[in-house]
């Protein structure tokens, strides 16, 4: 077998065995296939896709191109849960914890933030004393005591997705369907659940731009799980708008706390109670409607902060600073940023208020940038809110008055602001299962 | 200028600017881009194609990455040919000192032959004592003196064309119109001749399989030749059999030799005369049919024969040879292949006849292979033919019986011979000029 002719083949739109699809990916990882030509196969595939079946080989090859996480040790149906990202995206900190109180055992890996959206690890890991990387045995055995568990990713789980992945950012291959699903659903097989709830995001801030695509995606990941034997639910996210009112880190977990306390912002309750029900769903723990009543009750009964608490103290966190927030580290610079005319947040530029994150300490521009946890932006008006000139629209949050004016700049012109209110946006588009596509 | 963008910008279907050329040609050749963001950008070309102008940008950026030819010290206008190759094609040395004999001055590059396609070059260097690599000062002496020379290529001349098809043979990025049309274009335009002509083979010995393609092509080239200042014509030429009755370097040789004398296949005859002619129209010798009369007479004076050993002579080839080519090294081995029915030869796969002389030894599978100059097959029967039984198809020549047993295998099995006789093809298909397209 000759790359050449595999690459040949799906140029000229053919479908490409399991044996082929075997062949690059095992000799890609293992160094025996060049990157000129791994770049020019996925340039290929840009153009000619995959259809179900090489997308669903893709995955598994790429999934058990390394180790795989064992969960067996862990009673119950294991659901992960995954998100294509945002910005203020901190739905995975909720429902995990939420998920769990109704039941639903989870043990999941995540990942760090880049660009303009942040990271759960990153989160955490601005929780004082919380350590990321357990050993793979205190990594299951939090699981199995506490019920939930969410940890950075160590080991060689799916070291073909990292290669593939570094290999299509640097050649203009990224945005590919079939690159995109095989990449997130093989990093969900590699790490063991057995059924995974994707969130898609979609809108300005996110990856997706159109529900369309969004809900394209979504049908190929969907059905890579149901072809694979992991049931998968996805549900399309809005991503025109940031979730909630936090960018940044610690103070997201402040947030994220307020949300499981039963007073967080209602966008982001909806969105996490809903995710939290499909993954109770999905761990057969009744109807969706069953599951949804579940859900609520453990905000209102405080068992699902109880079990963020749990969690966070079993990683070494200071658990004090999730009931008290204000003890979390402080920024040492802060500013109000405020409204330039009267009228209506008409929308946001969500990728940019990310931007303005990151230019304030809260992200990464590249893989070596260090985070200032206490960076960020608390939003005080949002898509849809009246406003009056000289009113605050946030507040930012940096570490060098510097950092405020440029983040202060990028975040105004995140704004756009008219005398008409805009129509009312829906956090939800569609769900999509194995039952089909429901469009909200 | 980043090369992810101008990647990006051609999958998109975007047209890129003088400046992007520019930078990836010259960064390519510096090793300052790497092979797989060039790959990526090859197969996003080959699937989104280039227009006119930056395809002739291209073909100036790759020319003038290296060495430029200056001819300027040869009088007169010169004149350069160019084949897209083909079996038993030796139309160069045949209408080279053609069309010096009528006095168009050539100073001209070729190459050497890989796959089932020979080389000019080989050929050459298959006359005892011709030396293919003279000084430059030496190459310029003889086109002034003799008034027509053939050299293999020395020094840097094009280095963008040798990088890029180096990486797009191995990346499935060859068979892009624009790529192609550079490739053949920047090397002719470095080369430093005033005209071009191009004779873009068609047919199933031939890089180009269908006429429309070789028209195509040919309309590139033209347009890039009339766009960076080099009036260019090309001729589309039948290659559904080989030219001519020889395949193999010392025969083809004496073919050529005949050819010049008056004597030669008819088929090679009308071919080269055809092309010798047009070189004399681009030199502005007269019209076509002014060009075409002098051709004749050239061949029946012996005045082009005597420029051929000319030539040969002044690169110290041993000109007894030509005038009794029977003095030329002679094989080992020969061996009769003959007809297994009665019938008429239907047709002939005409690249199987280029792997066998291969096979034989007259050419290289790879570019490291040595040549047997005297190996190769010398046709008795070509397409349109009757043979009976048991008569000679054609004689075959090797050093070794085994290999003249794998030659003889590969050859039969390029005959098609049936009981109907086939309807006659057409040596030339289509004429293209800045004049526009003429079909046969």
């Amino acid at each position: 077998m000759r790359m050449y002719d595999i690459i040949e083949k799906k140029r000229d739109g053919g479908v490409l065995s399991d044996a082929e699809i075997d062949f690059f990916v095992h000799g890609y990882v293992a160094g025996e296939i060049p990157d000129y030509q791994m770049s020019a196969l996925f340039m290929a595939i840009f153009f000619q896709g995959m259809d179900a079946r090489e997308t669903a080989h893709l995955t598994m090859a790429m999934a058990q191109s390394g180790d795989m996480l064992d969960l067996s040790s862990i009673p119950g149906i294991k659901v992960d849960k995954h998100s294509t990202g945002g910005v203020g995206d901190k739905a995975t900190l909720v429902c995990v914890p939420l998920a769990a109180a109704v039941g639903v055992p989870v043990a999941k890996i995540s990942g760090r933030g880049l660009g303009h959206t942040g990271g759960t690890v990153d989160k955490m890991e601005s929780v004082p004393g919380v350590q990321v990387a357990p050993s793979r045995e205190r990594f299951l055995e939090i699981a199995r005591t506490v019920g939930c568990v969410v940890v950075g990713q160590s080991g060689n789980l799916d070291p073909a997705d990292k290669k593939f992945y570094a290999l299509r950012d640097v050649t203009a291959t990224v945005n590919s369907m079939p690159l995109i699903a095989s990449s997130v659903m093989s990093k969900k097989i590699a790490a063991g659940a057995d059924r995974i709830l994707l969130e898609v995001t979609c809108g300005n801030g996110a990856f997706m731009k159109s529900v369309d695509e969004a809900v394209e995606l979504s049908r190929q990941m969907v059905e890579i799980g149901e072809n694979v034997g992991r049931t998968t639910v996805a549900l399309v996210t809005d991503m025109n708008v940031p979730l909630g009112c936090c960018v940044g880190n610690t103070l997201e977990i402040a947030e994220v706390c307020d949300v499981l306390r039963g007073h967080g912002p209602q966008d982001t309750v909806d969105v996490c109670s809903e995710l939290a029900a499909n993954m109770a769903y999905l761990a057969e723990k009744g109807t969706l409607g069953e599951c949804r009543a579940a859900v609520r009750r453990a905000i209102d009964d405080g068992s699902a902060f109880g079990k963020f608490c749990e969690m966070i103290a079993a990683l070494g966190g200071d658990v004090r600073t999730l009931y008290d927030t204000s003890l979390l580290p402080q920024a040492a610079c802060m500013r109000e940023v405020r409204a330039p005319r009267d009228g209506f947040v008409f929308a946001m530029d969500t990728e940019r208020v990310g931007t303005a994150s990151v230019v304030l300490g809260a992200g990464r521009a590249t893989k070596e940038d260090a985070i200032d946890y206490t960076a960020g932006i608390r939003l005080a008006r949002k898509t849809g809110d009246p406003v009056a000139a000289g009113e605050a629209l946030g507040t930012i949050y940096a570490s060098r008055e510097d950092l405020l004016d440029a983040g202060e700049r990028i975040l105004l012109g995140a704004y756009d602001i008219r005398d008409e209110r805009p129509a009312s946006h829906a956090h939800f588009y569609a769900r999509i299962s194995r039952e089909g596509i429901e469009r909200f």
